[in-house]
């Protein structure tokens, strides 16, 4: 039984004593074959989403605190990106031997503490075993407006970014050379161990953006995404997108001797919102980064002409 | 690439193709970022459910049609056992290297087929890469009526199965010798690969039982879960569930040289519905196999007396 690690009753029963039976319209919660919910919004936005060790992290880089907060917010995030608010999620845990009963209850915690701050109670789960740890994360969320869909960027729109693109992508270099608690990685290594969901600023762009999806894959992945979903040409401009990165995120790059731009472009996991709209609607905190033509494809368009992003970042 | 398997845009182009976008009540299905469900219900049932290499299955076991059939199936077996009707579904897909284009794509079409048959389209989920396949689902149902819930169990109620169990474990008794193939395994193979979530059946006894769960891990591990949340005692009478099997097991069983009692007690993943009610409401198609008593836990009552059931089936 030891090797086979945690016994799935007891992990159970560690979740039901760390996890609040919290929500108003939590009708059955964790311990039954399903939650039940009361529903009073109409329009219900749903999405799934895995964190696997090995694909998506491994345990000497993120701790039982970091899983909790990363699964998290990275499924809440594709609510953002839909002008969603969370309303409730269901974790899928797999199980491995490394996962004690008192990681798991550091784990458990953080989720309640998670759950809480985003307004978005667990209300149930599966447990699984297996050789690796993985949170698979369900969450539904209600829509104050209409959904933020990726395929309705009109030409002559502006192209906007909330929050940073490639610090995660700095804090996995960081931490891939052992210098995660120099200073000036902290910001990045922040990052990548606990993204934000960008609940407001999704609600924000809800009510003027025409097109919104979360940069989970990186730029040059999910900008040629939205160019194809919505059947226009989207412009990055280069110049732009360096102004927007922060001053740690720059030292950071240095530190490393790596080409900020680049990492802008391929750095995923970050979760900000690439959205497109009028400018005369730009929303607090979108930075414009470029434009929506006539055409198709997302491109970079620098001092030096214009190049195709294709391909890129798979985990 | 090649060693890394199928790329997820060629998997999610397969998906695309071979899952329809139907659903009066899906507004934005796969592809975004989540879906975008218009829901008149306001009780909304939500589960997940994990089918693992490794864990639940060997490729060389099930097939992937199999694999669709049963993962779908296993997760709306949950919504069952609440007395709900299927909604709609995401799949979380982990993809490895031997789940080529073309396994993708009979996985895929069987996907199609079943939720058609379930009233259950998939309307998103996610891809992610990995060493071994799995397949998460995560279930949306709505109820007609109440919630059937595992707390109500009442003293005095009669204690019901609809649908088989143990078979399943004899399928899987019979592909660990190479016998999948022997006419006598047929009806225990195909409940192993392809177990039916007992939806109308859950409908019937959400009208009159008092509590109700499906035996996913057996019913030496279930049936001691249903009497504690219910604080009750629940007493299994031994030869009523001997006469509950069909004739098909019992050959198996006896092919197998196999107590078809223990079998019946330790089988898990068959998605059977066990649940309590009163006499004179015991709908169509339930089978008595016990009573609920006061006291606490599961006992087996046999001619030689009763044995507490505990423990069991882990997967």
């Amino acid at each position: 039984m030891k090797a086979r690690g945690l016994p799935e009753s007891r992990a159970l029963a560690i979740l039901q004593e760390e996890l609040p039976k919290f929500g108003a319209s939590t009708l059955v919660g964790i311990g039954d074959d399903a939650a039940v919910l009361q529903k009073s919004a109409k329009r219900l936005v749903w999405t799934i989403d895995a964190c696997s060790e090995g694909t998506h992290f491994k345990p000497s880089w993120l701790g039982p605190e970091d899983l909790a907060h990363k699964s998290l917010h990275a499924a809440v995030s594709d609510l953002c990106a839909m002008g969603a608010r969370p309303t409730a999620a269901l974790v899928q845990l797999t199980l491995a031997p490394w996962l004690t009963a008192s990681r798991l209850r550091r784990l458990a915690r953080e989720q309640a503490a998670v759950c809480r701050a985003l307004g978005c109670p667990i209300v149930g789960g599966n447990l699984t075993r297996g050789t690796e740890v993985q949170l698979v994360t369900t969450a539904l969320g209600h829509l104050p407006g209409r959904p933020l869909e990726r395929t309705r960027a009109q030409v002559g729109d502006e192209l906007w970014l909330m929050g940073a693109v490639g610090e995660a992508r700095l804090g996995l270099h960081a931490l891939e050379r052992g210098w995660e608690n120099e200073p000036h990685f902290a910001v990045c290594v922040n990052a990548l161990r606990r993204p934000r969901a960008l609940v407001q600023e999704g609600l924000r762009l809800a009510r003027t953006a025409h097109a919104c999806l979360d940069v989970s894959d990186g730029l040059r992945r999910d900008a040629p995404r939205l160019a194809q979903s919505s059947d226009v040409r989207v412009v990055i401009e280069a110049s732009r997108l360096e102004r927007s990165a922060d001053e740690a995120f720059r030292r950071a790059a240095a530190a490393l001797g790596l080409d900020p731009l680049q990492e802008m472009l391929e750095g995923g996991e970050d979760y900000a919102l690439l959205a497109t709209g009028p400018s005369a609607r730009r929303p607090r905190g979108a930075r414009i980064i470029g434009r929506v033509e006539r055409g198709r494809g997302a491109w970079l368009e620098a001092a030096r002409g214009r190049t195709r992003l294709e391909g890129g970042f798979e985990h």
